[in-house]
Order: C-alpha cells, then sequence, then structure tokens
C-alpha cells in the first residue's frame, strides 16, 4: 500500500534560521518560503536527490505546529508522509484494521494541492503519518 | 553537499509490533530483523519506493534508543540520515561552521558498514541527523 516517502516534516521556531541551516550549513537546496493559512504554516522546501524534507514555521493562532513547538522549542521531527495511489481505499483498510484517522475522517486537499489524511500517532509508533494521494 | 536521505530511523519499545504495523496495518515490504550489537540496537528495515524507513529497538544495556524511549514509551522518530559523498570533507566543513559532531568527531562505521557521523541536535532544529558516506 505504501509508495514513496513524499516528504519529513520538521517544525522549526524560525523559518529564516532553519532555512540558512539546510542551505548554508549543510548545502541543500531550498524553496522560496510559502505561506500557507489554510494549513497553519508557513513552509520551505528542502529539496533532496530523492524525496524533500519539509521546514514547517507556525502561521496564526491555531497552527498545530506552535503546540508541537511548545513541547519542543528547538524544534524536532513532526510527521512523515507516504503516497499511496488511493487514499479512500487506504483509509479504508486501516480504519478496518483499527488504526484511527484524524479530523473527521475524511481526506482534505493538503500542502501540495491533493489529498491527504493524518494518522494517530499512538497507533503509528509515536509517529505522525500523513498519507497523500498523488 | 547533502545527497538522498538514506533512511528516517524510528524508534520503538517491540519491534515485533512494530514491524507488524508496517507490514500489515500499511502494506510495507520490510527485512528480517538484525541485531546489531555494536550499535545498541535491533533492525527492521521498512523498504519504500526511493528510500527506507528503519525501525530500532534498544539491544543491551547500553543502547542509546532506550535512554530516546525513556521519554517517549510509544516510540518515535530518533534521526534522519543524509548521504554524503566525502564524509571528512562534510565533517570538515559542518565544524568550520560551528556545528557540533558527536563523539570524537571522528566518523565510525554504521549499521550499513560505511563510515557514518552524527551531528548534534541543538545544531539542526532539534533534529538528530546521521550523514553517511556512500
Amino acid at each position: 500500500m505504501l509508495g514513496k516517502v513524499n516528504h519529513i516534516a520538521i517544525a522549526v521556531p524560525d523559518l529564516a534560521a532553519a532555512t540558512a541551516v539546510y542551505r548554508d550549513t549543510l548545502g541543500a537546496k531550498v524553496s522560496e518560503a510559502q505561506a500557507l493559512p489554510e494549513h497553519g504554516v508557513t513552509v520551505v522546501f528542502v529539496e533532496l536527490p530523492n524525496t524533500k524534507v519539509e521546514l514547517l514555521e507556525p502561521l496564526g493562532e491555531a497552527s498545530t505546529i506552535a503546540a508541537f513547538l511548545e513541547k519542543a522549542p528547538a524544534g524536532g521531527m513532526h510527521h512523515i508522509c507516504y503516497e499511496v495511489d488511493d487514499i479512500l481505499a487506504a483509509r479504508d483498510r486501516l480504519v478496518a484494521g483499527g488504526a484511527r484517522v484524524l479530523g473527521d475522517g475524511n481526506p482534505r486537499i493538503g500542502a501540495h494541492g491533493k489529498p491527504v489524511l493524518f494518522l494517530h500517532p499512538k497507533d503509528f509508533l509515536g509517529t505522525l503519518v500523513e498519507l497523500e494521494q498523488v
């Protein structure tokens, strides 16, 4: 069922500083910052040869990233996103197996304009898992 | 400088249960478990089309994974490993830029039989970063 790792997301308190770490210190290719108010984040994409790292800074009051950073003020790995061919089939299989989907259980349009779901970390080894239909 | 994401490591308290989550619930291809006593872990590789997830269970008394799990008993994302062409050149560039390398600063042979270094999470957005020469 699982396809590629679409991205690994890292929550950061200061996006400009985090971008400099990846661009200047680690020598990676990074995108311009993009504000995504409907997702409560500003994001910079770090483009690696086989996948992406996404640096997420909170945007707005209700950002889930802000809550994460209260517990980990320096930042940290926030979630991992796997690609799936059919997100509804994936959801139905997971729910039938007892896994919990966050929110109302229906896909919403994610930061890349494609349908996504988030799975409960307690069912996936303490790791927040995003599924994205590609 | 940064090449591919070689793997994303997830620390888990129960490797058999974690393997079942990835194999049965998520439908991914997983390896047999491999004990790596010199690294203080037993590992299962989850093979995705573009990279790997490594499930790490503590092995032995001095495992750094055990310390991680004391703070996150359900498990969690432990580190991200990036490939580099020349680990000594990478190390020298990072140290010159003020970043801290864990241990004595010299590469050791990692779980894949190749030279690796770990970088201090405080210098990399709260994320433990492994570099592996490939």
